[in-house]
């Protein structure tokens, strides 16, 4: 602490991140973080209320989803979807290195996992709330909004798990493709009205 | 309790439900809910844990959730799902009332929610799980998962507050139709092909 370093809220999220890491969660102390981040204690209360705030911190998703989906310019409500995720895939991709450690450390607490359930429902509710703005009945809005959230996760954690790196925005594009092929109702269904045609032009 | 009555759990179910939607859940003790079934507290202890137990009662969903995943007579991922969420209806059609007392103590607390939330994504792991089980890949089967759970709350929320008090099977199959139409490419999207087929037969 003899010196003064720039971005004390930067160090001691990393700082952060790193002990809920190595030695978890409800081990980790408040001191410890200062600590590690070269500041005081006071210092960290000036940047967070309490250390599960460096997990949930205010973060621009919810309002870059709501503007998104009020922008978007198609009717279709999957299109409507796809563009607002993408349009906010940037706010994990800017520190996708940070968002896979708070991934990790919330995987191994219960308590944090519930925690974040809360916060996708409520982003369930931006969604629906957003697509009604829209002018979608209630009963559309509710479904795309939660079938939205659920795709964006599978995404994440194929995004967080991939080794070719490839960015969030594709895999959300892919997730929300493949929803497609899921609701469908053959297997091969893509294809389905063409062969029909098809097997009726034979016939 | 001068007389010996019969279903000491349903009464507690009961007495439990009405006290906490008339004063509150955290206003509600385990020696109120006794005295309005009649019974001893250790009865009550019999039959519960604690006083949220009676909410968070083990039940049959995710079993026959399983079962009926597995015995779907269709490939198509999402004819799968709305076989296995029907068959779950009537885990809740029985006992509709409680259901609907349950529902409305649940939207009052906060706390309630969260739990209820990890208990929704208990069972998006167990329709993940039963579908990988029948050979779907991952990607697709948390997607369908999650979709399938996300379709189950909407129409269970149309169903607890359904005027004609059509049933939850019925909810359930009109929800995961209009997943169809949501997840079509264009506003009308079922008649598609068939108009640019017209429209190039026309040209």
């Amino acid at each position: 602490m003899s010196r003064w370093k720039p971005d004390a809220r930067g160090r001691l999220e990393k700082a952060a991140l790193e002990l809920f890491n190595h030695q978890g969660f409800d081990a980790t102390t408040v001191a410890e973080i200062a600590a590690r981040a070269e500041v005081t204690e006071r210092t960290f209360y000036r940047h967070f209320v309490d250390k599960r705030e460096v997990l949930f911190q205010p973060n621009a998703l919810a309002d870059v989803l709501a503007h998104a989906t009020a922008a978007a310019d198609t009717p279709a409500p999957l299109e409507v979807i796809t563009h607002a995720l993408t349009e906010a895939a940037p706010v994990f991709e800017e520190r996708a290195e940070l968002v896979r450690q708070r991934q990790a450390v919330i995987a191994a607490n219960p308590e944090l996992q519930e925690r974040e359930l809360t916060k996708q429902a409520s982003l369930v509710s931006t969604l629906d709330r957003a697509l009604r703005e829209r002018g979608l009945d209630a009963t559309t809005a509710a479904l795309a909004a939660a079938i939205g959230i659920a795709a964006f996760k599978v995404a994440f954690e194929r995004w967080i798990d991939d080794p070719d790196q490839r960015n969030l925005a594709q895999h959300i594009r892919e997730t929300l493709d493949a929803t497609r092929h899921l609701t469908a109702p053959a297997e091969h269904a893509a294809a389905t009205d063409a062969s029909f045609q098809d097997q009726e032009n034979v016939a």
